[in-house]
């Protein structure tokens, strides 16, 4: 056994931890490593509870979000530390009075647990931050909240006491309200580093808007700037919906834990009320392709002497093939028409397309994927794809590399598709899901599942087909154009001549601009009627009569 | 608000979740995404903790590991999924009975919550292989112990209650040692994918033993194949020591705590005994230089009306740069000559060498990052260099490319080296530390702290620039070789007709074979004499004669 230098054993000391001891302990897991990350991710989790507050019941987004600086201390070494206090306040739901405390102050407490497309998931963001708030400035966060149908306003300031993992309030209040408010403000103060962390929020924002172009988001930067992105459309998705259980996903933790609690009396009611896609027609067969007795007690699987009953129960409802799919009708996609709006207001291009694929599903949670892809116009050129991933409405920017939809989009081989790189190429990726698997609890990347995977691929591949289309009647056009050249540059020559050629010389006087505009026109028509020109789709798409006349401009230039 | 197909407002509901039931939840954040990397996770996590409990503490590690399967069930899909029991024996301190429920049964209960560099750190991985195991096979895990001063053997099966995150222990005996043993069995059943997973566990196991050469390793596979890795070495590395925590390192809630606790009357003393580094007279200047009254009571800190002065201790402490840097001497590197060991063992390569750099800290945290480089012979030539990843001893496999350490290895220029690719060029990186700063729970990929980056850069350059010399020499010698081949391939030849010249012609008879080895061995080292060839370390380095002797033998064979 180990010795310590004086020569006595050590002994191993055990301990127990609390989950918020743990994620203090390892901030770097929620994606607090340092200052520039937990500025970016502290605006990441607030923005994201507010649009989950808001659009998720359908309320059109109204967001502020401001960071200011409050302190600054130049240490011994010579750098300089600083502090800010960052304020996000929306317009949504508001956290009722009663559980405020616990929502903001007990890590692994939320109102996210249930199957529901939301953007939280662990009901550990805001709590990191939090966190991560005390250990690196030492106040308190401070909630303000009031329900749609409340008539008061609360007011709480807690720290959360990381031995124990509960909220340990020090100021609270509450009072009338004078408007019809409804929303929450939540105030956190921690060290920061603007300066690094800026590009990476103002993206942040930047691409969420991108994507919820019917939300209104106002940042207000410590530097003073304002950025202001304004409602685009009052459309939005439709809500996600909470849904049961799917068969497919089950374990057998889950299924004691349904056993115990349900109130039916037999297996095969259980099946129909505790389960989605599961009709009564479907659970009588299922059971019996199981050979489970349909009317058993469902407790009475809880027994030790029918474990073997209760693994076969779950074995068989993995793999059984005649449930119906998971219910996608509670997910909320984007949306393709969303999409171009989004890409169009960001880049500018000049061919832009989306696609919403339809539902799938992996290990009985139902996902959709959607693909936008925006090429050419004010986009840049690049050696590789910009991709922007997206996971339940939210931007990811971090850990590129290591999602799947980065695997997927550099293994596709683009030329395929007329694209060669360098090319002006964006491609958006979305997954919306009742649980995105994400690699860690700071939602940066997501993980490699076959069946995503090869949504991703089919998605990506459905746009790119589509913008070979375009790239291919572009690239015909152009020839198209070369061809017309020839022709065309001399039409204004030709239409001078033929102006005067067709007055008797004795009549002459010089050709008057209607008269030459005249026959200009006349000879674009006529060879624009004799040359084939393929018809481009969306905003690329120009008659042969306008390359005539646009190929007549740039030679004039000359 | 949302509203549900019937029109009614959807309330939010809000609960606790515990921490088993997180895990359990999204078991990919462990490491548990799908059967593969399951069983994966499960042999790691087992051996990581057998390896934890005999060399940290000074014992050689005899480690056996065997996967069975158990089970097979074909479903309606016509997949076949399966189930093995895993077990993995070790030799070490054993657990002691008191803790063992808790130790298997209770996530985030832990000896590992020392500032200690360990292989384990979150108190998490065996325990969500666990709760896997209970959620894909039903079956409660089995855990036989005994503490090398014990006189009795334990054991005891027991599930996870995850409501509750607490043991449930089903059953448990305890017996009489009869010989010496001492140690831990663990065995757990669960879903797993053997052929799939299988290459990678092999490669884990493997790259444990080339960092371990002083384990003995015997793993019995679910096909009957045994792979036996003997003890080539019973040299092992210091073990590594428990810590105090460095002032650098400190946060406003550990500081808090340390107050709390301490039993020191005043903050100089606390300074003293509760931080390493800090001696009596830094600990007076750092007060000092802080502006804080030597003489404080800790406890007076913790008041209202002090915060001020708490956050500028903390905010002094971790800039104050005359604190002595963070213990290194607890830590446990490899070591260079293990290093080489294992690398020459798995490869056999043409050239190997490695090196164990100083000791550095980050926040706090002391690390040591060790290189080695394996080069030609055996190995392989590939697009870009093999990586082998280890921290704290640990192999890392999977998510290489989020791992700061490749992203130093293919950041380098490697022509600077003479390294072309392709080339049969491994490179292995280790980095020791009494905190790694792992991306995920399941560690397998290390952050982008930049006093890591700089450390493994400079580590691999500085074998990379021995690399070098040796492939530059080795050039050299080559073209002295070819210089060589023109003089020496007509030696053999010289020297017969020198033994028939020598000779005269009366007393002329066939030369024997001794006169003429004879004149060709003075002809070699009058040839080598005159021949300058650049001397190489290690395996390669060749003197002049034996290169002349080679060429000979090789015209010879023509």
């Amino acid at each position: 056994m180990a010795k310590d230098r004086r020569g006595q054993r050590q002994e191993e000391r055990y301990r127990e931890m609390s989950v918020a001891e743990f994620f203090a302990k390892n901030k770097e897991l929620a994606g607090f490593a340092n200052p520039v990350r937990a500025l970016y991710q502290t605006i990441r989790e607030l923005v994201e509870n507010a649009l989950d507050a808001t659009d998720t019941h359908e309320i059109l987004p109204q967001i502020y979000v401001s960071i200011r600086e409050v302190e600054s201390y130049t240490g011994d070494d010579g750098k300089t530390r600083r502090r800010y206090q960052v304020t996000v306040e929306d317009n949504g739901i508001g956290v009722p009075p009663t559980v405020m405390a616990d929502a903001f102050g007990r890590v692994l407490f939320s109102s996210k647990y249930v199957i529901r497309q939301t953007r939280g998931m662990y009901g550990l963001g805001v709590k990191a931050a939090v966190l991560y708030g005390q250990m690196t400035a030492g106040k308190p966060v401070e909630v303000i909240s009031s329900t749609v149908s409340s008539e008061y306003v609360y007011m709480k300031k807690l720290y959360i006491d990381t031995k124990r993992n509960e909220p340990r309030i020090v100021e609270e209040g509450q009072w009338r309200k004078r408007g019809q408010w409804h929303g929450t403000r939540v105030t956190i103060v921690l060290e920061g580093e603007w300066s690094r962390a800026r590009s990476k929020i103002l993206e942040y924002i930047k691409r969420t808007a991108v994507i919820a172009p019917y939300a209104e988001i106002l940042f207000e930067a410590p530097d003073g700037a304002i950025y202001y992105f304004p409602r685009e459309t009052i459309k939005m998705p439709p809500p996600p919906k909470e849904a049961k259980p799917h068969p497919h996903g089950v374990d057998l933790e889950q299924m004691k834990m349904i056993l115990q609690t349900t109130s039916s009396k037999t297996l095969e009611d259980m099946l129909v009320s505790e389960f989605q896609s599961v009709g009564r027609i479907t659970a009588r067969s299922f059971l019996e392709h199981a050979g489970i007795d349909p009317g058993t007690n469902p407790r009475d699987l809880l027994k030790k002497e029918n474990q073997a009953t209760l693994t076969r129960l779950v074995d068989s409802m993995k793999s059984y093939t005649k449930f119906r799919a998971p219910r996608s009708d509670y997910l909320s996609p984007i949306g393709e028409e969303l999409i171009r709006i989004g890409l169009r207001r960001m880049f500018r291009p000049e061919w832009v397309d989306a696609v919403t694929r339809s539902p799938r599903a992996y290990q009985g949670h139902p996902f959709i994927v959607e693909a936008g892809i925006a090429y050419g116009g004010e986009v840049q050129a690049r050696e590789e794809p910009l991709l922007l991933r997206y996971a339940n409405k939210i931007p990811l920017l971090y850990e590129e590399r290591e999602d799947v939809a980065y695997k997927v989009v550099s293994s596709i081989n683009w030329r395929i598709y007329n694209v060669d790189f360098p090319a002006p190429l964006v491609v958006l990726i979305h997954i919306a899901s009742t649980k995105v698997p994400y690699k860690g609890v700071g939602k940066e990347s997501i993980s490699d599942v076959p069946e995503i995977e090869a949504e991703m691929r089919h998605a990506i591949q459905e746009v790119a087909r589509r913008l070979k289309t375009y790239l291919s009647r572009k690239k015909r056009e152009e020839e198209a154009r070369k061809k017309i050249i020839t022709i065309a540059k001399y039409i204004p020559e030709v239409a001078r001549s033929l102006v005067i050629l067709s007055k008797p010389p004795d009549k002459w006087s010089p050709p008057r601009p209607e008269e030459e505009r005249m026959i200009t026109e006349s000879l674009i028509r006529l060879v624009a009627r004799n040359i084939e020109v393929p018809e481009l789709p969306g905003d690329g798409g120009r008659s042969p009569e306008e390359i005539v006349r646009s190929v007549i401009e740039e030679t004039r230039v000359e």
